[in-house]
């Protein structure tokens, strides 16, 4: 295992050269805005569609610059992870891409649709219980048996700059933003907003959101340093794990503040951003929506990149219909 | 009353015209591709995406045409029309844009998410009952009373030449299609890709897709005049209405084939897309896919240019949930 205590802390020159790297495996996706949205907060809103990324979700950057990141000497014995789902399913992605093996440890409680679309890109999933704890236990044993490259969904260097990719594009897209937001697990994407920004547009405001009932990072920049919860229950299904020691670096330094929005407000902004913008996100995307629509007088008047950061979704568990 | 016998039939001139009018009030919508998509079928699929458009379908084209093109002296009495739905939108969202009063006859079975949004245009709605005999009936009573233009949603030349803008977008974004396709309910969509395609590109083939339980667009091709059903049931909520004398002249004139899909075949293929492509789009959208997807003897090989006319979608009453 890579989880060591010493931050590893990718630099920009990282993320340009992982930029390089993964473009022809994925898409540069585009950015919506809405005058509805606009109207109803006050701010112009500047939606960055990860949802429209390769294997559906931003993760694919990392799980990409990792992959082909790797040695010809390193790639036959593939790669291996744990996930929720979309980190899974973006390096099985890529490892089908090169053609390599990857093994994946997965929530028996994931989306189904998630765990379709590992196995149809080649992956192998072995099953743990919803916790922390079980999934950490269950991925040391594939690990072992394999003698894959730990690929570790957000607290690797590799991985980090490949996510610090996605606001690089967004900062080339869009001119003048006043903030950026993304949601935050286990803060993978906001470590890469912090180190793209920091790097080339510093007064650019760092704004995290994080569903009430896995509050933990939220708990973690208050107290100034990392609270794990074990198994927290949020539909934000993308957004139940800890922050480690890499993404707490770029988290405790770089990040402005982090917002909570609880379950009812997430469903909410989840639904009105189908019913309005007409895209399938997941409930993690919504969680950004959700805190600006709470805070209004934080954003209002601002230019606000908003990181929609994927649409895999179970469509015949949407949560307004149970 | 405008349904006379003899076809008002627009030019390609005033297509470029009704571009040129309505420019400032719609979006050029963009084409998305799905490399799933093109493995499932055989053929490199474009989809053009209106569901993005403003007020949510291809139908404000249409309707952005009819009102602009009013005089000052025939706009202060605004404009009616009878809908099931898109229309009635577009033309609540276009009046309130020139300033004007819209009044729209409803079936009271229309998705409340569309009439809201009437409503919240600023139109004003008469309901009727889910038949095109009750429709024309309550029409002609609220057209008399405030001696508003009648914009047909569909058999009105200014609708049609408005309509066709859509696959001249089309055209000027996707090089060498071989072929489009589109719903047809009362074929102004359909009409609007033959008096384009038809001028500037004869060759590509026009194919119009329809719900098998409201087929009488499809009867009346094989018949050779127009068959008109009362009050057809599908989940394709647009694709009820029958054609009429400006449409069938274009239907009858330039189309290839009419193909069908059951309403398991448009669940389906709806459920398929927001699931793969992650967008929003209504059940009448899917009907193309599900005709491609059931004869991809047809389309293999070729490019081929899909129009999703809409995305206005009642999100607690979506069809794969009952």
């Amino acid at each position: 295992m890579k989880d060591i205590a010493a931050p590893q802390i990718p630099t920009y020159d990282d993320v340009i050269a992982a930029h390089a790297r993964i473009a022809p495996y994925i898409h540069r996706t585009p950015v919506l805005t809405s005058a509805y949205m606009n109207e109803l907060t006050g701010a112009e809103l500047f939606f960055k569609c990860e949802n429209f990324q390769k294997a559906g979700a931003f993760k694919v950057r990392g799980a990409s610059n990792a992959v082909f990141g790797l040695s010809d000497a390193m790639a036959p014995k593939g790669v291996a992870t744990h996930s929720s789902g979309n980190h899974a399913l973006s390096l099985a992605y890529a490892a089908g891409r090169r053609g390599i093996p990857c093994n994946v440890v997965m929530p028996r409680t994931a989306p189904e649709a998630k765990k379709a679309a590992v196995r149809g890109y080649g992956g192998t999933i072995t099953e743990c219980e919803p916790s922390t704890t079980s999934r950490e236990a269950v991925f040391a044993e594939v690990h072992a048996r394999t003698g894959a490259d730990f690929v570790h969904p957000y607290n690797d260097p590799r991985v980090i700059a490949g996510q610090a990719t996605c606001s690089r594009e967004l900062m080339e897209q869009v001119d003048g933003l006043d903030s950026v937001i993304a949601p935050i697990g286990g803060g993978g994407m906001v470590s890469g907003c912090c180190l793209t920004l920091s790097n080339i547009a510093p007064r650019v405001k760092i704004y995290a959101a994080e569903p009430e009932q896995a509050d933990d990072a939220y708990r973690s920049f208050k107290a100034g340093h990392i609270i794990a919860d074990d198994a927290p229950i949020t539909i934000a299904d993308g957004l139940k794990v800890p922050l480690k020691e890499n993404t707490w670096h770029f988290v405790s330094q770089h990040v402005t503040d982090i917002l909570t929005a609880s379950e009812q407000e997430i469903i909410d902004a989840m639904r009105l951003t189908w019913e309005r913008m007409k895209i399938v996100m997941e409930p993690s995307c919504a969680v950004p929506l959700a805190t600006i629509l709470k805070n209004p007088e934080i954003f209002r008047g601002q230019r606000v990149g908003v990181i929609i950061t994927g649409g895999n979704v179970d469509m015949g568990k949407l949560p307004w219909m149970t």
